[in-house]
């Protein structure tokens, strides 16, 4: 394989490669089109803000993956994918946002000239960017074409992490501690919401030392007060207030690689409940963290999360966690193994996963969570290094 | 209607779902689910990030509209829409990234016990977030409904703006005037490219006085040399060189309005053939702005800033802009109308749009744009107030 400009080694890319195409053959597929850009970069390094018009990978059994989208981003796609030009295409201009024309139908002669026209060819059905209009084309192009849902196919190959890739999120991890520092140490009576999540960007994209800031797939969740009983708000200008939580859902990125992590700050005195919920919350993390361990399942660290909850009177149900890495846009998370009582995943080394055993209760939220690394042996480790608590600022 | 936290009046909402329903009496449709999250905000005043999961919004030919999302949404949407809790409906977390259970199978439950089975439903096949798989899973459930194609049936009814988003604009205008004179202030040789984009996200989320920055749909795109001949690379921790041109493509956002705006910098003596490109655009962007006027066309405008581009030698194909205002990432476009040669859509007063002429040649890119609204009489207005040239740099 020839060096570009991705950010990984050839085996690397190498290794991603054979390990998609066992899936594959096991799918039992000829070729297989990636929309989401995650998939698409793990693959072959494209990075690029593009993925609001169409675009994707196409992989076969043999030779390079290929990159197709816009001309104008075939370019960007030449400067950041390992892959030989050759393996590049792009669509003309007039097919971008037309009610006339569709890009599929580009897609679709360029895979019929390649003799996928009877292939068996695996989309991404439930991933992100691949509209149903764009399935209907795909499909009425290529009538003899067996085209099957292949959603997370490719997710799952990535589920376990290289070496390369572990170092990244470390250094992700770096920026994750000093972005909740920053909210940590920034927030306080009267300072406004967007003045404190300016600080936040500010932190995470000037980035630790050689370590450069990209950008999270999600952008800081700051909530406070009623607002943070909602998993989902952003900021708005309101200053902050004596009495209220607010918790930071924030992550550091490197090279679209993330280490969430989540913390909350009390200005003034806790509520009692809030305290005891906070006990119990650190208690069942130490405990999860404890049977998050190669061999045990994800539903293993959910349902004691939520077992000593319960002995504490809490009851909680939903997800605690998902596996994180490589993302772009609109999720931090891989969208394959949950942490939660249903999923019975095995737990190997190398693993990653945001656990996120957050309280959302009527009248406040409290997050406080870990990006964990599953090991050879013991316990999971944690990847950042922030004092664990609620933190309260008098 | 009952006011909420939404941001605009209760008589901006009547007459957006006023336009809104004319529309699917014309398509004739009873019903209308709605995924792109600018559409959901626009009818609904919903804000969050939770864009990621499964929701919408459904509008019939009477009574409020309905959001339905992610049950830990559900309470955002209680916090930031204006219609009643009665309208407010959350799934079960159980859904959420499920192989084995869908959303929409819960959705099409709600539409049958609204009698919706039998209706003509209108959903957007090629818009963000509504996945092939989706679309799937509603027509498998809702068998004897007739589901047709409505993409940018309510894009279509945000064209014109109301003057209380034309305010909004405005706003975000502001903080665009912001971001790039920070832009052009911090570039210089040695200069890390993530640092100088650190103090372009500080800047645009700081805001300007009471105006607070709200999060772009894109992040900021600034490119150099090379890279600047793509169109959407991101920034890395390289440092910024003599020699090269670097194009900003920025957008202040508020209350999720935007008013995109890109200068270029060169940094030391620009290569004769920039300067000359630079001449020519700016004389194409002053003609073209001149025939951006009420009963024109939006190929008038294309055409005329490429037929003067052509008299100074320079030969440009693809789109020169599209439509602005209220946006969620991935795309701050509205995906309606294009300013391009085959577009004949006729302007209006209240029209916004991003007049988006840039060049991006075999070895720099050039970009110079502007934010115009289309006004009753006269030549476009360009709502940004930054000196239109190539910042040079010694």
């Amino acid at each position: 394989m020839p060096e570009g400009n991705a950010p990984f080694s050839p085996a690397e890319y190498e290794r991603r490669i054979a390990l998609t195409r066992v899936a594959m053959e096991k799918a039992g597929l000829d070729a297989l089109f990636i929309t989401d850009p995650s998939n698409q970069a793990w693959l072959t390094g494209y990075d690029g803000w593009s993925f609001y018009v169409h675009q994707g990978v196409l992989l076969r059994l043999d030779g390079e993956p290929m990159w197709w989208g816009r001309y104008m981003d075939s370019i960007g796609a030449l400067r950041t994918c390992w892959m030989s030009a050759d393996s590049i295409f792009g669509y003309a201009d007039s097919y971008v946002q037309s009610t006339v024309r569709h890009p599929m139908q580009e897609l679709a002669a360029r895979m019929r000239e390649m003799g996928l026209d009877v292939a068996r060819i695996g989309v991404e059905m439930e991933n992100y960017y691949y509209s149903a209009k764009a399935h209907e084309v795909l499909c009425a192009e290529l009538p003899n074409a067996q085209i099957s849902d292949a959603t997370a196919l490719v997710n799952w190959q990535r589920l376990v992490k290289s070496q390369e890739e572990i170092a990244f999120i470390r250094k992700a991890a770096r920026i994750s501690e000093k972005v909740i520092e920053t909210a940590i140490d920034r927030a306080a009576p009267g300072v406004r919401k967007n003045e404190l999540v300016a600080d936040i960007f500010h932190a995470g994209i000037s980035g630790v030392d050689d370590i450069w800031g990209d950008y999270p797939a999600i952008v800081p969740l700051t909530p406070s007060g009623l607002d943070a009983t909602a998993a989902h708000l952003t900021w708005n200008g309101d200053p902050m207030k004596a009495g209220e939580a607010t918790f930071f859902e924030l992550s550091g990125c490197y090279r679209r690689y993330h280490a969430p992590l989540c913390r909350t700050v009390f200005l003034g005195t806790p509520p009692k409940e809030m305290l005891d919920a906070e006990k119990a919350q650190l208690e069942g993390i130490e405990a999860a963290l404890n049977v998050a361990k190669a061999g045990n399942r994800t539903c293993d660290i959910a349902n004691t999360f939520i077992a000593v909850l319960q002995k504490h009177g809490i009851y909680r149900e939903g997800r605690c966690g998902y596996p994180i890495g490589l993302s772009y846009p609109p999720d931090w998370g891989e969208r394959t193994a949950s942490i939660r009582a249903e999923d019975e995943t095995v737990l190997k080394p190398g693993m990653t996963f945001h656990f996120m055993p957050a309280l959302w209760m009527d009248t406040w939220g409290l997050e406080t969570t870990e990006t964990i690394l599953i090991k050879e042996e013991g316990p999971a480790e944690t990847l950042c290094n922030v004092e664990r608590k609620l933190f309260v600022k008098g």
